[in-house]
């Protein structure tokens, strides 16, 4: 099921708002892998088409381990369940129950042919999958995922500017991770203009991967050509405005339905103001700068009981990976309470 | 061993630059306590000695457990080897051995008497308050613990200067545990003029301690009457200067060997920036402000190179104890490295 999950979560695939991220590995009875697959977007075949396509005639007798409950209905493609029932397929193990009320009644389905079907397995890492497609689907805009770094007094550069790098090999890494798991990096032209950041996803050696998430830079800042980001590592796209929910209407429109949001401070504090951040995720590095950027601007807040108060929904210390480097942490917040998700004016 | 280590670290008592704090407890040999000692200070009994007069006739067969090697000179008090031989003591357990070469030599003596002798328990423990003593007889200079609380972003206080609370309920019974391992808070004027703290130790239902900490004020500004750290629940002392150096001067002419430093974060730039910073303890709560008081002040870094980069001595997540806190994340860092103790100017 973990690799399912990873499958389903393939960066750089463009989905819009109605398209569920699935993944789907084809097993045998000894546990071997037969096939994989995910659903690569709207009007491609889902996850157990694609895995049952790859498996050609071995699918029989194997275990379908998928994401979500394969769905009854005829959408833009067949149901996923008469596909699996047509190839032999002999059990079925999904993570999370289809909520879609058109697509539900798979499992029932599948019974109802003999299949075996196993339900609930890892069902939190789909949840917080599922959480980012509800999001996106009930905003009807990307979900966004705000990340900072930042020093124990909160400084994300120093004073002359220089920021590489705040957070240690291990966060890097982390951060690398994450960003695979959406579809668009975002970043404000100050940022680019600044740091001149590559916005690629590369592995834990190094090596950058082979489907890229979109490089979004917004702001009305032109940008000289020879910035990094500008260049065909990645596709970019240069949204002209200042305005966080034009920004996201526009991303929206090309079908991206996670956002990674890097900076800067001030376009984080715009998001944060607009309550268009849905889930933080904040490396504290273990040092003092005492002077140099702070990791947000001004939020508008003049009083303690006014602070913006996200839900922790993780904490970890990241252990050095590097020889000499300290442990950094990572908190993953959740504005979702009505009270921090409203506009901050 | 643990019992014994907790009286050594007895808060309040004033001790000079070469008197090592000491607990004793003896044990019967159902484990139960018989009497318990520390040393209070210079010209008192030693920490066994105490224990062996609250034992008075108790003490013959027991287990003495001890948190420092016991002495075998006579200084201002006599050997503790031999009032534990006279005592009729069958077996003594300590944590560090005694590296002081006039003082040393307790083990054997007490073997040679046919008392058994067991070394370094909970060693980590005792060299731990071992190295308050060393810092602070090497250096001539009460050891310094500079304690701070900020938010993800940094901030100390809002706009408003409102600061209580950012740490969560966790994290101030935490500060109040660490607070009563030393003895001396110490603050600077502003911070008295503008927070207006109590400045003493409450236990974990927040009852004062017997025994407070001695409360020190730095600064040139006249504080009023009123405040709350001018009144009687434990002795205050006003230090009329800014200049950290001369502060510990006149708290280490007191007999003062561990100073606990809370604030603000100008007076504490002015610490680390004189390279008088041993310990730092950073509660980091999982909010942020966007403005704001700074959790420390300028500190002449310039550049990232130059970060203040102590080493991480423990990094621990405190679950809140209190139903819709959040988990804050305690740092405990040393700045022992020559590069990172020197004057930073």
């Amino acid at each position: 099921m973990r690799r399912a999950l990873a499958l389903a979560a393939t960066p750089g695939v463009p989905m819009v708002a109605d398209t569920r991220r699935v993944g789907c590995v084809l097993l045998d009875d000894a546990g071997r892998t037969i096939a994989e697959g995910f659903h690569a977007g709207p009007g491609t075949p889902h996850a157990e088409a694609a895995a049952l396509a790859a498996a050609a005639d071995s699918a029989a007798g194997t275990t379908a381990v998928v994401t979500l409950e394969p769905c009854d209905h005829t959408g833009r493609t067949g149901p996923c369940t008469q596909a699996l029932i047509a190839a032999g397929v002999r059990r079925v193990v999904f993570a999370e129950p289809d909520a879609n009320p058109t697509a539900a009644g798979g499992q029932a389905r599948l019974e109802a042919a003999g299949i075996e079907v196993v339900s609930g397995l890892l069902a939190d890492e789909a949840a917080a999958l599922k959480r980012v497609y509800d999001v996106a689907r009930a905003e009807q805009r990307p979900f966004v995922t705000w990340k900072l770094a930042a020093t124990l007094d909160g400084r994300s550069a120093a004073a002359d500017g220089t920021s590489r790098w705040v957070s240690g090999t291990a966060a890097r890494r982390d951060t690398h991770r994450l960003r695979a798991l959406c579809d668009t990096m975002l970043v404000g032209t100050g940022t680019v203009l600044v740091d001149d950041p590559l916005l690629t996803v590369r592995d834990a050696e190094d090596r950058p991967l082979a489907v890229q998430p979109l490089r979004a830079v917004m702001g009305r800042r032109d940008l000289p050509a020879d910035r990094r980001v500008l260049n065909s590592d990645a596709q970019t796209v240069l949204l002209r405005t200042r305005d966080p929910r034009e920004a996201l209407a526009q991303l929206w429109a090309r079908g991206r339905q996670h956002v990674f949001l890097e900076g800067g401070p001030t376009l984080a504090a715009a998001f944060v103001r607009a309550g268009l951040v849905d889930e933080i995720v904040c490396y504290v590095a273990p040092f003092f700068l005492g002077a140099g950027l702070s990791s947000v601007a001004d939020l508008g807040i003049g009083t303690l009981a006014e602070a913006f108060r996200p839900r922790v929904a993780d904490v970890v210390v990241l252990e050095p990976v590097v020889e000499g480097e300290e442990p950094n942490v990572r908190f993953i917040l959740t504005p979702q309470h009505p009270a921090d998700h409203q506009e901050r004016e």
